[in-house]
């Protein structure tokens, strides 16, 4: 096997089909990113939640420490959440209890943002920067932002959770998908029913394979050369791996946030709306118990609404309040460097994939 | 590679690594156990909810078919479910609605039964019998159960859905563990808090490979020899497949449940409560939906309780009001001869871990 005949390879310029997963939320530093992109990989940043000008400056720093390809990755802003006033209220009620618990002085007021705003200058970042590869989820981008992707050379590519919207993306001309298992930490990329969003990667990965003919990039409990050969064979022409990037030293995790990671177990991460408003999968918690029976608010209007408790919480290392994202492999997370990660991935895996079983 | 330097074809005296599931509830005739240990693999019988009469008369059966080793399943009784009278009197209300709906003649009044009588009964036929194999799903048999059945000769096997179920199966002494990944079909075979046991197979099967010295046997969202292979170098030494052998023309689905098993897509599969009390995983259908927010009763009066519907619904092909268990993987299902599927399996299987990829 060699890497260089490999599509993905092939077409982002890099030297392993391994991706750094774009998470969110200041997780992804220019350090973490660079450094996986210098090691041979893609980097990517989760700009999701991001300014545009926060945007610049981290790019312009991925770009001081590397100049291989690198990733951004944006969140498609869905339809405006529809909620009623009483249960904004309770919700409102409800941190607030939590606030002063916390000693949270921000006000918890919810104040909705204009997100298509946010995004739209997210983009135009994006575009004037001509960031070499750009990644969606929550969504597809619309004809002219494509395009004009397109037009600056930029690689894009799509989140799937099942093989319809892995067909949707196609359709609309990404140049990869990643087809997201529900192992994977963090926010499911469904863009339709949220149950539809639920696949395993055993079942995920060969049906879209079989079902697209764009390259398709293995998400969801990968976290070693196993997962990756075992992606790779199930129909994958690469991987993105999120938790085992989480507790590289290069993450910006918060301290009790990268213990708690190394040592959980795969048991204890569950799904939970309370922290954005969306389905995501994080070691279950106080916080997610306590809101279980709780209406929240939209994405991302409830994401705005916990940031004071969340930031206040990692302030005062209490993990209880923290959203700790982390898919089903965690109990193989380990803390090294970028360096120790990549390196053991590329030669296990090729050990693995040309050797005979 | 070679097989026969694997464990589990050693420590079973079979050709392939390769179990076609236990599936209860009719579906394993003696013609489908038989063909798939004709093609050498390892045929189970789903015998779990079967009188110990019936258990005698499929053994003969499988017997009369093939003197290869074979396997019967049987679910540990859990401990006595609670529920309140009024959970029981609203739930069969809600279900003789859907009887005169259906024209059940049958009298739905719930009639619970000495469960634990019957799961001994089991046990000695088993042991009477002298069954190469014997599989246990919803717990750990007691130490007594054990003894008898290894005194015989027989191979027994645990089935574990995370890492401390399948910890506790070895300590028990099983010859091997399932590991049911949350991609499989039918039945969770959680044994402790349900939501535990929901990890998709490329997060379960590194993790409990890791933690375990008994052979792993992958299950959940296998379809053909590629979720096999990455099965394998995920770190299992064998693979058991529910939902591809159920659209085998030796298996004993109802005609409209085929029909169905064909023609699904991976989101269309869902978990449910409704037809036997424990979570299990089938295609989504109008039962499942409006009895989504009822009060079930206990595994495995639930069941009981929701047969004469099923049963009828069978007859009548009202696939709308029977279980259809099936895996996330429904999408590749084939309607094919066993051997056919066996064939595909061993040759395309060894293809791919033979060579270098």
């Amino acid at each position: 096997m060699s890497w260089n005949q490999n599509e993905v390879t092939e077409m982002l310029g890099i030297s392993y089909p391994f991706f750094q997963a774009p998470m969110a939320g200041g997780i992804t530093t220019p350090e973490l990113i660079s450094e996986s992109s210098n090691c041979g990989g893609l980097g990517n940043l989760g700009a999701g939640y991001m300014k545009p000008e926060e945007i610049k400056k981290a790019i312009n720093e991925i770009r001081r420490l590397t100049d291989r390809p690198f990733g951004v990755n944006l969140f498609v802003p869905n339809v405006k959440g529809i909620y009623a006033d009483e249960d904004l209220a309770a919700m409102t009620k409800k941190l607030s209890v939590y606030g002063k618990e916390l000693g949270v002085e921000e006000t918890l007021i919810a104040q909705e943002k204009d997100y298509k705003a946010l995004y739209e200058g997210q983009v135009e970042e994006v575009l004037r920067a001509k960031v070499p590869v750009c990644s969606f989820t929550f969504g597809i981008p619309d004809k002219e932002v494509m395009k004009e992707l397109r037009k600056r050379g930029c690689v894009i590519i799509g989140t799937a959770t099942n093989v319809k919207e892995a067909l949707e993306l196609e359709e609309s001309g990404v140049n990869m998908i990643v087809a997201q298992g529900s192992e994977a930490g963090g926010h499911r990329g469904t863009f339709h029913q949220e149950e539809s969003g639920l696949i395993g990667s055993m079942a995920l990965i060969p049906q879209v394979a079989d079902a697209v003919s764009k390259p398709v990039i293995a998400a969801g409990g990968i976290m070693d050369s196993r997962g990756i050969a075992a992606s790779m064979i199930l129909g994958a022409k690469g991987v993105q791996l999120g938790t085992a990037f989480l507790t590289c030293r290069e993450s910006g995790v918060a301290f009790v946030y990268k213990q708690k990671l190394l040592n959980s177990t795969e048991e204890q991460t569950t799904f939970t709306k309370a922290f954005s408003g969306k389905l995501a999968r994080g070691i279950n918690n106080r916080f997610i118990k306590e809101m279980r029976n709780q209406t929240v608010m939209p994405f991302p209007l409830q994401n705005d609404m916990t940031g004071p408790i969340r930031k206040h919480a990692a302030k005062l290392e209490e993990a209880d309040f923290m959203s700790l994202w982390a898919g089903q492999g965690v109990r193989m997370a380990k803390e090294r460097t970028v360096k120790e990660l990549m390196n053991e991935l590329t030669e296990e895996t090729e050990m693995i994939l040309n050797s005979s079983y």
